[in-house]
């Protein structure tokens, strides 16, 4: 036996030729979203500085940074970099290089590997794919930039599962923080406000009562205030005028959010695929305005599966210029790896292949190969067996292929310029001349 | 100023929206090319254990090592992994994880980013795509399988670059060998042979003479000899048996050509695309059969654009098993960078981007996004400018994205029901209703 482990490493994905090419047909579908809504693919490099990933948010513990084996031996001037954790560094990095240049609001995306350091589990990995869209505005981004967000999610994935409902849930953190603030929560107990926050939905109102008691010393009517007001069914976002809450965030948050529905029912999304959640907080301290989540609506175990929000300063830190921008980003390595796993989608093992032919004996090798030649400049994808194996060997390789019509061609079919197609589902054979094939393909 | 150097780091390549929608177009027809041809994508990580890679050929001086910052604290089980530096290795790694699942002969396709830390210059990267495909047999590979690989390379480049003239150049390690052999050079200075023979096209028969009679003690006779035969312009290649070459390996090596030759016109194969050519040797002696190399006849300082060939052992190192292999790889992002550094490839800047709609004021918005919203659902690609600046700002923006059609909606527009449609590069205007905005757009 070998020597070598020959697994990937421990929280590396690996996907199959049917399910990459589910990945491809996925993010083929993103991608022509993205355009139609007039964002534009820029292509930044998997590695850079270390200095300015850990500048701009990097967690050092799950970093992976580059060394050569020989760093000491020779040129040393690339050492310091690192993999991206993700495309918002290289997006900050690409506006800061490139400010002078960009029409703003400068409106991109990204498709790509991203790397994390972490603790290796199921449904997590160590690289994954992450699909991006931001508008970065420059100095000031209309809250209309907002609305594109879920308008564009809800267009990919009606297109990608059309028969699996979700809902896009949108929430503003300054309507969050506003009502904290008119209940005198202390400014430096809004954070682990926001956090407590975060997990109603998934403790319940009576736990999230006792934590708030607990840990910020709300009483009970106050517990009471928030949770009822967290947990408001909006199907207007106008009606939180109503609660006449007295304070300025509270109210430019929602101002915001009225704003963004009247956008929204204007781009004509449909109502039933997003809805306003008072009790989504996204984590981050980085987002400061609209906030959102996706989620699988029989399949909320998954968690978000395209989540983002508003944030303020993307670049200053590279810049000193103040550049908010609002943006989503989808987790597809980790949403297509446990929905192959769930078998929620089934890839077709036989990918785009329609036929193969396989040549009788050595005799029959060039005609195939040049009835498959004629058949590729009309578009179609076919294949010939090419190898010198006994007939059911061919036929053993068809059925591993899942290719669904084999012809076997020999004299017989030279001669006569027709071949008996096989139908490998139903074990049909039909006959076709040399010159018909074309359309027996095209389905 | 920040403190931060936000430039690339060196040799790492970065792409324009307008160039990266090029990538993705060749991409796409490459790909398309590989399937038509039933080559399948797998997925494989872009890390893979050190000892795998270097245990297959990697350079320790190139490779770059995976390490996190603070390894000594926590999780080291991943450490110990490094960035691969081809397809080749994680194609071997994969056929020897799932060779009892693989319908032999295995024919995949891999793109994507591939690492080497060469020492940083102009045309060459640290991070660059690899666009690969093999055909991996089990224990024997059919001759046939070499001719797919000129065949897909030129349809490639044609459908790439249809106005450029190019050409593969096809040799046999084994033909060389053979006629090495026939003169009688020691089986010691066999590679070194090949790499004198290797330059002989860059520096020109004299030299080339020169040194074999130097380094290998040629005598006259026996220089001439071979440089001629290498330099032989050979339009059918069974030519090569009326120079009666008394030396099996040299025989079986032509006898391969020939069938080569004769898969390729059966495959239709246009014959200005493809030449044999006995100075073609590859450095890598990986290679054992069939090699290739393709030129841009007008841009020969490029180098081989796309390049392989018959290696007799892809992964015994891993599964102990004898599988010969043929492929072929197209390095896109050298390819890619020097003609965009050349203007041989000149990009649209307006990508996809069909018409942009201007909002005269606020109020128009709503109409502006809603008319947005009906194009794309026709499948159109369009976008609304949503910031409040004044119209010679808007008119800015338009000229920086370079989109073609500009339409300034405001009152009178909505009332009417109709829009002026500003062409950009002629000036000219033409009014359009609403409803008819689509047919304006269907080019």
């Amino acid at each position: 036996m070998s020597k070598f482990n020959v697994s990937t490493p421990s929280g590396f994905p690996e996907f199959n030729p049917a399910q990459e090419r589910v990945r491809h047909q996925w993010i083929d579908t993103i991608r022509d979203t993205f355009e139609a809504y007039g964002f534009g693919p820029i292509y930044t490099p998997l590695v850079e500085r270390e200095e300015n990933l850990l500048g701009k948010g990097g967690n050092p513990k799950e970093m992976y940074v580059l060394k050569r084996l020989h760093d000491e031996e020779g040129d040393t001037s690339h050492s310091g970099n690192a993999l991206r954790f993700d495309h918002t560094v290289p997006l900050a990095l690409y506006v800061a290089r490139h400010q002078n240049d960009i029409a703003f609001p400068f409106k991109r995306y990204a498709i790509g590997p991203v790397f994390r350091g972490e603790r290796a589990q199921k449904g997590r990995y160590r690289q994954f794919d992450q699909c991006d869209i931001d508008v970065i505005g420059s100095g000031s981004l209309a809250i209309e930039n907002d609305a594109l967000m879920p308008a564009v999610i809800i267009d990919i994935f009606r297109k990608l599962m059309p028969e699996e409902p979700f809902q896009v849930r949108i929430n503003n953190r300054k309507v969050l923080l506003g009502f904290f603030q008119s209940l005198n929560v202390a400014q430096e107990d809004l954070k682990q406000a926001l956090d407590i926050v975060d997990d109603l939905e998934k403790i319940g109102q009576e736990k999230t009562r006792l934590s708030l008691k607990e840990k910020l010393g709300f009483d009970e009517a106050q517990a009471k205030t928030l949770c009822n007001f967290m947990e408001l069914e909006v199907t207007d976002v106008s009606q939180g005028l109503a609660l006449k809450v007295d304070n300025a965030l509270f109210q430019e948050g929602l101002t915001e959010l009225v704003a963004l529905q009247k956008a929204l029912e204007a781009l004509n999304v449909p109502r039933e695929y997003y809805r306003f959640d008072f009790r989504i907080a996204r984590g981050l301290d980085y987002y400061t305005g609209t906030v959102y989540e996706t989620n699988l609506t029989h399949y909320s175990g998954l968690g978000s599966i395209c989540s983002g929000g508003r944030y303020e300063d993307l670049a200053s830190v590279f810049t000193n210029k103040a550049m908010p921008g609002v943006g989503i980003s989808i987790g597809l390595t980790r949403l297509m790896g446990q929905l192959f796993d769930a078998d929620i989608i089934q890839p077709d093992p036989s990918g785009g292949l329609e036929m193969l032919f396989v040549p009788a004996d050595e005799t029959a090798i060039h005609t195939c190969l040049s009835l498959a030649s004629d058949l590729r400049a009309k578009g179609k994808s076919v294949e010939v067996y090419l190898e010198k194996k006994k007939l059911a060997k061919k036929f053993d390789y068809a059925n591993k292929l899942g290719v669904s019509l084999v012809a076997v061609i020999g004299e017989n079919e030279m001669a006569d310029q027709k071949v008996g197609v096989k139908n490998m589902e139903t074990g049909e054979q039909q006959e076709v001349s040399f010159d018909d094939l074309d359309g027996l393909l095209s389905s």
